[in-house]
This record gives structure tokens, sequence and C-alpha cells, in this order.
């Protein structure tokens, strides 16, 4: 099976490859790379849940983003079995700054907060993307490999709805412009996490 | 086909059945009910997420309401699709007083606050489930009744996983008297509402 991470860089519009360091700083702290995901998973469905209340009225929106809480929730709960399988437990686990300081770069006025929102959640899902693509190459369990590869390819199609949704409601140009500004902004984020062991960490 | 609703009434312990008038009250207002329930089925799908971002230490409790929230969101989507065939748009509705009220009785400390979100959520699936029986058996529109005969089944089945919830952390008996207690609430906060045409009206 061909490795998908070169394509995924090249598709994902990330502004900074993860470096191949990544994996040898958090390996041995694989299971709490596994808490900080199930976290995550449960995050992304919020965040989607979230922006369905406040853009309700906006067209194709709810329909698409119910589909992805779906997923999310369908991740979160195969995660619960991914650390029942290992004998681990859900604990509460400080999450990476990567997210919040993201979140400080969504534009407080509308439509832009609108267009920010979209874009933030896009690269969120492009970068988790990435990071189950090396997940997948480099654990050593086959079955959790192979759920890494599985979940790359379904998180890059949320990286893709959610710039798309970027870009029915607002103009191409618009949207290139911001996602660039947004993706330094992104790596700036990354870095802000330390070395601290989460699937978001630099 | 056997209507399901007197059956409904003894299981799903409420305090008062929905009179015989209420469906001739919403009658004229069908398209209103109807975007009243989407919005409610998001917001159960934000309780039952919310309640796992709260509680999710709980034995069973992640994972069993993970996939309520699945099922809320896959009904939302589907009543998206159902207004779009009538032609309704999902215009934001001020909701009844209903759950707020509800939410008003939940008890502020731990580990009662648990119990009662638990027993809220049931109540609210049970009284929701009833009124989907009553729509199911009088709607001239034979889809839309079947739909509704559906989704009378899968909340019945929530109203049930909420209540088995609060079962499998606290007594037998604690729960049976609190939700007595609830039920009688429950009513009050369904008569809140007065003639407004909503899903929790009285």
């Amino acid at each position: 099976m061909n490795a998908p991470a070169p394509l995924s860089r090249q598709m994902l519009n990330l502004a900074e490859p993860t470096d191949d360091g990544w994996f040898d700083r958090v390996r041995d702290h694989l299971d709490t790379i596994l808490i900080d995901h199930a976290h995550l998973e449960k995050r992304a469905a919020s965040t989607a849940l979230s922006m369905i209340f406040r853009y309700t009225g906006r067209a194709g929106l709810a329909r698409q983003l119910s589909a992805v809480v779906q997923e999310e929730m369908d991740h979160f709960s195969r995660m619960l079995d991914v650390l029942e399988t290992r004998g681990v437990e859900l604990i509460r686990l400080e999450p990476a700054p990567y997210a919040s300081r993201l979140v400080k770069a969504v534009r407080p006025q509308e439509p832009y907060t609108f267009m920010d929102k979209l874009l933030v959640a896009g690269l969120i899902e492009a970068r988790s993307c990435e990071r189950f693509a090396i997940l997948s190459e480099n654990v050593e369990d086959p079955e959790l490999a192979a759920f890494y590869r599985e979940l790359f390819e379904t998180e890059a199609m949320h990286y893709t709805l959610y710039t798309n949704l970027a870009r029915d409601h607002f103009s191409k140009e618009e949207v290139k412009e911001r996602l660039l500004e947004l993706a330094k902004i992104e790596v700036e984020a990354l870095r802000a996490g330390g070395s601290i062991p989460r699937l978001h960490s630099f």
C-alpha cells in the first residue's frame, strides 16, 4: 500500500509539513496521543454542531455539517474502542494550545467570522489528517495503523467540505487569500504547543 | 398497523398524557411544528454531547450518548428533507419555554445534577415520543405519518437509555422517586408553553 502522506501534504494547503522528528518525539507517549485524539473527535463534533446552531440559515450548511457531526461521533466512539482494547482510560487531558490559538484568529465581524470559522475548522482537519497519515505509517499495531489510514481519508473529506463551504459563500480569491494567512497562523499555533505530547504538538 | 400511543403513555412514565385536543390545536400550524421539531433534534444532539463533555469518565456514558448524538443528527438531517419536500424553510423559532423550565429543576449539586440531567433528558424524549405517536396517527401525509412512527420507536429507546443510565449510577428507589417529582414538573413546563404552536406546547 502506498503511503498517503506526501500526497496529503500538497492537497491540504498546510503552510509547513510536520517535520520528520514529530513521531519520534511522541512515540513513547502513544496512549496519551490516543486519549488526546479521542477528545479531539468530540471537540470536532462540537465545533460542527455549534456552527449548525449559529448558521442554520446558510444554504447547504446544516445538512453537510450534520453529516460531519455524525462522522466525528463515530470516530469518537471508535477511539473509545481503541482505548478499551489497550486498557487505557479516557482521562481528562489539558489540550494543546493549538485550537484556542487558532480560534483567536477568527475575526469578530460577520461575515468574516463565518468565513474564518470554516477555514480554521478546515485547517484543523487538515493538520489532523496529516498527523493521522504519519501515525498510520509509524505505529506498530497493524490494526491501529489501518484505522488511521481510514481516518486520514474521512478527515481529508472534512477539510474539503469546510473549505468548499467557504467557497460557496465567499469569492475564491477571498478564500484563497485568507486561507494562506490562516495557514501561517496554524503553524504558529502548532509551535505554541511545544514538546507536550499531543496530536497537535510541534 | 396498531396505534402505538396507548402503550407509550404507560411505558413513558409521564405524569399526564397529552389531552385529545392537542393535535386539533396545532393542526393548522403543522409546518411550524415541523420547524420546531427540526430545531429540537439539533438541541437533543447538543444535550447528549454536552453530557459527554461533562461526564466522560462515567462508565458506559460516552459510548451510549455518542450513539444518541448520531441518531439525533440523523433525525435532524431527515427533518431537513421533510421541510425541503414541503418547501418550508428552517427559520429561527422561539422555542416553547418547556425545556428551559425543566432545566431549572436540575439540582445544582453533584451527583444530583448528573441524575437530574439524565432524567430531564429522558422525560423530554418521553414527551417528544408521545407527541410523535400522536402526529403519526393524525397527520394526513402517509409518508410523514410513517416517519413519525419510526421516530416514535427510536426516541422511546432514548428515553429508556437515559433512565437506565440513571439507574446504573443511582439506586432504583432514588431514581423512581426523583422521576416522579420531575414528571410532575414536566407537565407544568408543558403548560407554561400555553397555546403557542410547538411540539411541546400544551
